[in-house]
């Protein structure tokens, strides 16, 4: 052990770390590291400046406070919430996705779900029903660790790799050679991606999309970071540049779009599902053996999400039609409101990468990767368990890319979310101390 | 057919049926018949009573709505809720059960779910996973047609009876030729019943509690209708008597208990699952197979209930927290608030009857059943398909028993929550000139 002073005391962390019973930090789930975290900070006295969690750090905005509020005043929380969503959220997710990705989608295939949580559980389920040789899902990783956990609860199977070494056109050969086994029912990533900011690039899209229509597959795209690569400023409704997405090269696609970051509404548990057009009135007619009703549509919201909560928050379907509604109008630069998340990470990338960190996931095939909500980093000649156990003794904490599905078993994800701006002092005197200790 | 001059015009009742596609409308279901009333009540002009739908009628109480305007002010719309809920619902939750049901649940195993039919999904879930052998689920039907929906969506296995002619000690032997071949892992029933209104006596949920013990099975007790058999006046906190439960006779057992009906707040789905404490800490290794966890409780809540919303609407935990806790403090009498309920159920049951209809399920043994939000009827020599045909001619509407496991298929579930008051008058009439046009 090397003999230095740290910030937090190293026998507290010894100490609590064997009480958590986690004997491989890397192995740990987000949730136990936060518990692990608030046990360090209350014995230690020592505010952590804490990077594990996906948790908005911005207020929402009024436009969607004020329309729960006004829609809870006029009683609608004695009412059922249509299983398929309030008209007014419908139509206005419809006009987001033709403003801000210039597709089109009709109001109806325009699904509220309790969260994308709620929205990615019915569409893994369903998705796996289409056609009895396709009964695995495809993951471009790393990804959210939770939704591997939806198909462990589902006992639904899937595949899945690391993408690092697939980009660009290197990306159709490596998809293909899971899709030509025909067992493959849709392909789930999230864009920009969670856990590593990198931003699939329309090269890549076209690629997922052109095989999605040759094998018949469907592309679900989790849109959770929507307009949040902020390289390319997507705000102006109804005018190019617009959010990139696969919808553009097939029709085979659903698009998961959620309140929770882009909007800040994460409490509220509030999401679109949009299912393309095509898919929505499509019959498959194996679903009627486990569903009894063969329309995508039909059976998705009238058999799968009726059964998970018969529908969402009837308030919230107000809050976020009127947040979505703003947007459409102009009045409400949702994009502008989280760029801070850009800004924190442009600063902090640069006091990791001078205290000798690396970021891992660092290109998007020829970009420099976006500011965002997330970024990678390692440490030459540490393991994951190793990195954030040393990071501990900072004050610092982050999740472990381990449980991710990425091949960066040593690498780190850093949440800016809860670092804001006037905390950067704070972390650049803690990386400095680090960098000073591992000379 | 009989020459009449009914309410609605023939012509236009058979128009939309034919529309409709519904050649059967005994199995058409909920949704199915209140979609074919909109289209004649467009079309006829003719205001419908309409008895087929259980959504609430009343007004919900100052205290959730203010206490949910107050969380939004005090933005919890950006935070993620805890999955096991907030503390102050948890609290109030286990105050709540020990108040009005005398039981002891601790706040921990108090879990809050988006609506009963998000809990119940989960427990349906997890009960199917405790031991390889019970593989089955048994419904006291009649029941809630969308909860053996949801065994479809989970691609689980079920049996059921209809109660009808087995109440008092019959339940025990017939219960027991289903628990005795050693597959079922849970039963389930509401109590007060949706859709007959029938109420088990002590003596019945003693017979189901003692059978739960004997053969290691899970009563899932649903209690939508909490507080609602009139005949008990259980409104005062810590005073007998109490919400009669199938608590008070095993260990083993789950409770539902919903905001929608007792609360009104059916909107905002949210509910809390009660879980006896000692299933809750019980581990049991199945589990571990589908979810890596084998605790019920963790399992339950950071498997399951995570991956199907990442837990329930922030702001909603608060409002039904401050219901709760009116209720616990004695400032809230929430029976009272919905008795009327049972003032329109002895009415119209007296309607109907005068008009030659038969009260189907109407005995709690030896006791006339309850007024409440529902009571069952039938008219000689008409199957269900013809009677809620006749019924729509004089503007009436409900649905039939036959999609919720009743042995009687000529018989409907006439809700009374959308027949106010002042609407009897009406009733009366139009059930006169049934009663004219039928001797």
């Amino acid at each position: 052990m090397i003999m230095r002073n740290t910030p937090v005391d190293e026998q507290i962390i010894e100490d609590k770390i064997a009480q958590s019973g986690l004997n491989d930090l890397g192995k740990a789930t987000i949730r136990e590291i936060v518990g692990l975290v608030n046990q360090i900070q209350e014995a230690s006295g020592v505010k952590f400046l804490r990077m594990e969690m996906g948790v908005p750090g911005l207020l929402p905005s009024e436009y969607g406070t004020q329309a729960e509020i006004d829609a809870l005043k006029r009683g609608v929380a004695r009412d059922y919430p249509m299983v398929d969503g309030v008209k007014e959220l419908k139509n206005q997710a419809s006009l987001f996705v033709k403003n801000f990705m210039n597709i089109d989608i009709s109001p109806q295939s325009c699904i509220p779900t309790v969260g994308s949580m709620q929205g990615g559980y019915a569409i893994f389920l369903i998705n796996n029903f289409l056609d009895p040789k396709k009964d695995t899902a495809l993951f471009i990783d790393p990804g959210f660790p939770v939704q591997k956990q939806q198909f462990r609860v589902l006992g639904q199977k899937y595949e899945s790799f690391d993408v690092y070494n697939y980009r660009g056109e290197a990306l159709r050969e490596k998809l293909e050679s899971y899709l030509k086994k025909g067992n493959i029912n849709s392909i789930i990533y999230s864009n920009p991606n969670n856990p590593t900011w990198i931003c699939f690039t329309e090269q890549e899209l076209q690629i997922i999309g052109d095989l999605c229509n040759k094998y018949d597959v469907i592309a679900v795209e989790d849109l959770a970071y929507f307009g949040m690569d902020f390289r390319r400023d997507i705000s102006t409704p109804g005018k190019p540049p617009y959010q990139v997405s696969v919808a553009n090269y097939t029709k085979n696609y659903v698009l998961l779009i959620s309140s929770s970051k882009a909007f800040s509404y994460a409490g509220q548990r509030m999401a679109i599902t949009c299912v393309a057009d095509e898919i929505y009135n499509k019959s498959y007619p194996y679903l009627k053996e486990r569903f009894g009703t063969d329309k995508y549509g039909y059976t998705l919201v009238l058999r799968i999400i009726y059964s998970l909560s018969s529908g969402a928050t009837h308030s919230t379907q107000y809050a976020f039609a009127a947040m979505l509604k703003a947007a459409n109008d102009g009045h409400f630069n949702f994009v502008e409101n989280v760029k801070e998340y850009g800004k924190r990470a442009e600063i902090m990338k640069k006091l990791f990468t001078d205290a000798g960190f690396k970021i891992v996931y660092n290109k998007d095939v020829d970009l420099e990767l976006a500011d965002g909500f997330y970024f990678t980093i390692q440490y030459p000649n540490m393991s994951g368990d190793e990195l954030l156990r040393e990071l501990l003794h900072y004050g610092i904490s982050a999740i472990s890319l381990d449980n991710t599905g990425s091949e960066h078993k040593d690498a780190l994800r850093a949440c800016v979310s809860q670092i804001s701006l006037n905390m950067m002092d704070m972390l650049q005197e803690r990386l400095d101390q680090f960098k000073n200790d591992h000379i």
